[in-house]
């Protein structure tokens, strides 16, 4: 495509949240319109419908918070469900733990999967040919419906913005399907937006989930790529506060292994919650 | 000026961050250029040099977070000096505390306040007629030399982002001029720069702040309304983390009347250092 530069925005009704570069790639899929642009300010970035998702250069700030807190809190990480996660960041941040033995990705997008393997190298590195990892084209509803119960020690949802295909995920009787297929003391985790940017969305998903499951909280940080600034991730447990006590015996390494997260960034990220946002969730 | 709505934004390098609205005022004072957008996303906004500096609807997850972290914790709060903060959000939290008695405000660029106080009323409300304030145009470092030693109980920086005419509020000698002018027991606070959007500067600053004081520490928050949404506060005394102690008695109602500020916020902004900081402060 051409390699004029040009700027790409997010835009969330008067503000916009633009980067500058060459177009690589610009399509539609059957779920969604995706383009890939070649930046200098981030290396390849990932846009679906018209939203930033991911970059090479700036993803950690994300998956890192995603992750760890949940798999460095979970009596067992053999078995992860991954559900959304098409760029490999998600898996990438599980495969560092050895005692991860199986991880099923579930993304509905083909493309997504594909486009990432080939331009996105850098957020996938060598995830995609690990054994360990099992990827399926499949929509995350459907799959986790034909799961059976206390079936994965993590389940993780890294999935897009609500939209036509993605609104069954952010449902009641989703999160219902999610703790069914949760061993008792697994760990649920989610990306649960911006408390800014999708404010009503974020707080319908932090009650949804805090209906669900015995424990709830949410953390909210940094992700400088998207718009607003703040992003969150909820985790849930049925067991007491599960998700906050950290169980992995080598937390150490990983904390070295991250570009962004370690233990007191977590603790601090838990407590951020703006006195607005309290009144309301 | 134009009804029409228009995108203004701030560029850094490869990215962009737009608002869109009436542009109310442009002109150029001084010292720098001054823009005033009426939006619909956050009230009116100041541009300044082509960076946003502020606006009506999203200013509280800066100034709670420059102003409470020092006023809850230096032991004296009756006479406070404020560089900058010319669109009066600083001094309205400062003036929240009825021990504050004198509060020096000193703004290099009369225009900012005259501006501020017709197009930003919901930013200064009341404080522009509070007898405690004094307001003063003159630059920073020249009122500061003028300062007898040991006279103010809090010094609080609130200026733009480096420029031709700041640039001196960000040398070893301005903060060696802070540090004389600050009583023994007293709190210095600075807004110090985008980890992100500005890291050399940020580096800097935090290096230069702990050469020359005690101790030190760096608050990393939420700023949705700047490039990166990641802002950092600097705190430093001459006295062992004094910043990080509480000692104001009435700490309930200073939450009570914040937007964003509470006691756990900020002791999670105070750990919320991403592993790749760490490495190079």
């Amino acid at each position: 495509m051409s390699k004029k530069e040009i700027w790409i925005d997010e835009i969330h009704k008067y503000t916009r949240y633009g980067i500058r570069g060459q177009l690589l790639i610009e399509k539609k899929s059957k779920f969604q319109d995706i383009k890939i642009l070649k930046t200098k300010a981030y290396g390849n970035a990932l846009m679906l419908n018209n939203c930033w998702m991911t970059c090479d250069e700036n993803e950690k700030y994300y998956h890192e918070c995603l992750v760890h807190p949940a798999l460095t809190s979970s009596n067992n990480i053999s078995n992860i469900l991954i559900i959304g996660g098409g760029d490999g960041g998600t898996a990438r941040e599980c495969l560092k733990y050895k005692e991860v033995q199986n991880i099923d990705l579930v993304e509905i997008d083909e493309e997504v999967l594909f486009l990432s393997k080939k331009y996105l190298t850098s957020i996938g590195e060598k995830v995609w040919s690990d054994k360990r990892l099992s990827t399926n084209i499949c929509d995350g509803f459907t799959w986790i419906k034909n799961i059976k119960t206390n079936y994965y020690d993590v389940v993780i949802i890294d999935c897009s913005d609500p939209s036509e295909f993605s609104n069954e995920l952010f449902t009641l009787e989703f999160y219902r399907e999610c703790k069914r297929v949760l061993k008792f003391d697994g760990i649920f985790a989610t990306q649960s937006e911006s408390p800014e940017s999708f404010m009503p969305i974020h707080i319908e998903m932090c009650k949804s989930i805090k209906k669900i499951f015995m424990r709830s909280a949410t953390m909210y940080g940094f992700v400088p790529f998207y718009p607003s600034g703040i992003w969150s991730w909820t985790f849930a447990s049925n067991n007491e506060n599960q998700f906050l006590k950290t169980h992995y015996k080598d937390v150490k390494s990983i904390e070295d292994s991250c570009e962004i997260w370690n233990l007191n960034y977590q603790e601090g990220s838990f407590k951020m919650l703006p006195n607005k946002l309290a009144k309301l969730i």
